[in-house]
């Protein structure tokens, strides 16, 4: 990190131009850059990081729900993509291909479903193979034609993908649900983003799926991102890729599959969701440098607080500390990290050295606090705490106020144009879907909550009687 | 798992036929799995879970010397590819292009040098971005000619790639060294593995390097495999993708780089090292499951001996035991536990319950030790580091008997057609490597040691005088 670089720091507000201002926190923080390939992107190690402390919680929590990872090829003979047509329809746009080898054509995966299940079709015979429940933490590629956005669009991202082979409906729907909590909770707990969980309609379904849940983030501009899918896959592949199981009375019989899965997508969300005029703001929980040191250099003391400033470093290993001791000003400093997102910094000076304390201030309210020097690990801990805490807190208030209830189209229209979320009943039709997001200004069905649905009610599109409720919203 | 497969225990032995015995232990031990895709491999959980060992030890190494980890694109731009010309020659005929988007043909990564130094170009302008160390855990794709070998020679193959540079020369070489050495540690402390550290012959080293130090493996049948290796590529790339620096002075400078990787080869090396006739043999430190609990349900004790069992899993949580109640036969479970490696299995029958007392039994040598049940997780604890020690020594001895100083090519071929590995003088010129594999039957040279050099003495293929010494063997 050069001075000239760094120097750069936001020059537009996150209320004046959103996107301008996502654009520059992302690369100006060191997250991601453009390749000079059209559309891919580098993780650069602020931001892979961040997918780390996801990969990290989120792997514990799947190993501890039975989930094993492995790994499956990357290209995927072409026959085996067209097996399930509906899937083969949905992908097929965007697939790259390589051809410039022996055999068939291979596509470069832009999920794994049919490479996945011919192996399943080969290593499952009977009911104690199952459950079987694989993850796979990957690379995908696909060509997407609109424009791409660093995290959020872009040709080619991580994520983790899972696949599990039920013996019933009822545990794969279970489980599917299952799944989908456990990225609801990870987004709360981890990244502080409030998520709407439903059901998604069957016009924005999975292509190949029964049904397919999803999580969503809504970002300051009332836009909805998508953040983490998890798709009951009925029976529809089994049937497919020659999948069957013996069970308990040598009957023979068709699983049932779902997969689920998050992506680097993620980082994207975070981004958006609490960083300000200033950059970044990490919640501590993915922050690798949970602190940054910075010594306060008044000549001829430079050396005690140097001392000093190692000194307090190591009592917060365990939380990577950065002591920034070049010889640049503390402002400049002060500036870079705050760029950064680095949720804690603190500063330590002669006059602190003398009182025996040190000042702490908060990346999210820039708050300072002074602490005894002989108390501060817990004191650093506890807020880190409240940091976290906070950003939930604050991101939930902004997800509630986001989010309005309407009537008719009319009140769609507005809510939209207000950049809000709408809450409207819905009777389920092809044609009323079409029908909102040709009256809300390209807004769409983001999907139908899971819980706290109304007795029943008036569709938003054509007034007759609907039994679910669904958020409306323009989506990334 | 159900009976029938892993009834299939191995029908051959590893003494009879080891490249048989190699094919069937990673396939019935269920560690990978052939692809429909010819070339590529399928790593199934119980492989994955030595990666994630590997992965989890060698990261944590990696961060303490100052590397971050980052994710750069899987497509490279022909003309990047082509930049460096020595390298583009060694990687050109391996590479799977697509080509059906629109732009130039892209390469998928056969290895990152070029799509990483073209954003290094961008990121690093003066002494004060210097050293960077960035590492990057990823999939790639090389269309091997050859014959492939699940995780010894595939298609695709997961590794990490380490890509460093420095402001002089002295750093490079030190560090370039340092990684080599930080593999060597990392066989034998965890695979329990040990190897030649050497540097490659001009002939063998990596397309575009100054020179690359490799750490290479004796297999059971004498052949060699290359296991990782640490490239110094002096100043060639940075020329090739204008990296350059600006100093302290202000003066412009070229900088120093390297590249050093090792890969899921690992696994191969291992199974190779340590499995028998009864199948795989884990080093209890990549054993995800160290223990399986094997109870002995004799009629109208089940219950007892069940919750017993239940009791000690519970006490050796830590240990990820399996508790294995299947409906099989003790007999059975044994050989599928053994088939595939778990360090330590414990049965626990009526008698023992009574004596207060379980039976551990070693993988590595069958051996059986009563140990008193109150006492169980330190005893299982000291036996996991006994066993890991004692592979590390035995594998230590066959490496030791492996090698044979030779001093004439009669010597030379006697040794290889003896499945040795030949310790020789050699003069550094290619047509005496050359001569050395017509003399040899094929046999190479591997690396030329870093420590223990002698003074001098007489070139194996010539007879001129010969300042360095060289391994030469068959290889993977």
């Amino acid at each position: 990190m050069t001075k000239e670089k760094s120097q750069a720091g936001l020059n537009v507000k996150k209320s004046d131009d959103f996107s301008e201002w996502y654009n520059q926190v992302v690369q100006k923080a060191e997250l991601a850059d453009y390749s000079d390939v059209k559309g891919f992107m580098v993780i650069r190690p602020n931001a892979y990081s961040i997918w780390e402390a996801i990969q990290s919680y989120f792997d514990k929590r799947i190993k501890s729900l039975g989930v094993r990872n492995a790994y499956f090829p990357l290209l995927i003979p072409e026959s085996f993509f067209k097996k399930e047509a509906e899937h083969a329809k949905g992908f097929t746009p965007e697939v790259a291909w390589v051809s410039n080898r022996e055999g068939e054509r291979l596509a470069i995966r832009p999920t794994s479903e049919t490479i996945i299940y011919d192996s399943y079709s080969k290593w499952i015979r009977s009911w104690r193979d199952l459950p079987l429940r694989i993850n796979q933490w990957s690379n995908v590629v696909r060509w997407e034609t609109k424009a791409t956005r660093l995290f959020l669009r872009t040709r080619e991202f991580l994520w983790q993908e899972g696949h599990c082979v039920y013996s019933s409906r009822e545990e794969c729907d279970k489980e599917t649900l299952q799944f989908l909590k456990e990225y609801k909770k990870m987004c709360e707990e981890i990244l502080a983003i409030p998520v709407l969980a439903g059901r998604k309609t069957e016009k924005e379904k999975f292509s190949g799926a029964l049904y397919t849940l999803s999580i969503e983030g809504i970002m300051p501009d009332g836009k909805v991102l998508q953040m983490g899918t998890s798709h009951n896959l009925g029976q529809g592949f089994a049937k497919s890729f020659g999948i069957s199981f013996l069970d308990k009375n040598g009957k023979s019989g068709l699983p049932w599959q779902n997969s689920w899965g998050v992506s680097t997508r993620l980082i994207g969300a975070l981004t958006m969701a609490h960083g300000d005029d200033k950059g970044l703001v990490l919640p501590p929980k993915v922050a690798y440098n949970k602190v940054v040191i910075i010594p306060l250099l008044f000549k001829g003391e430079e050396k005690k607080v140097l001392a000093k400033s190692k000194e307090v470093a190591k009592k917060l290993e365990n939380l990577n500390p950065i002591l920034d001791d070049r010889d640049n000003t503390p402002g400049w400093k002060f500036n870079e990290h705050e760029l950064k997102g680095i949720p804690i910094r603190i500063e330590i000076g002669p006059k602190d050295i003398e009182k025996k304390q040190v000042v702490l201030v908060r990346r999210d309210t820039g708050k300072k606090i002074e602490v005894k020097e002989n108390s501060i690990r817990k004191e650093v801990e506890d807020l880190l705490e409240d940091i976290q805490d906070s950003l939930l807190k604050k991101a939930k208030k902004d997800f509630d106020e986001k989010i309005v209830e309407v009537k008719d189209t009319l009140e769609l229209k507005k809510t939209i144009s207000n950049q809000k979320v709408a809450l409207a009943f819905f009777c389920g039709k092809n044609t009323c879907e079409e029908n909102i997001k040709e009256k809300a200004d390209g807004a769409k069905t983001i999907n139908m909550p899971l819980e706290g649905r109304k007795k029943d009610g008036k569709c938003v599109a054509c007034g007759k009687s609907a039994k679910e409720v669904v958020y409306i919203a323009k989506s990334y």
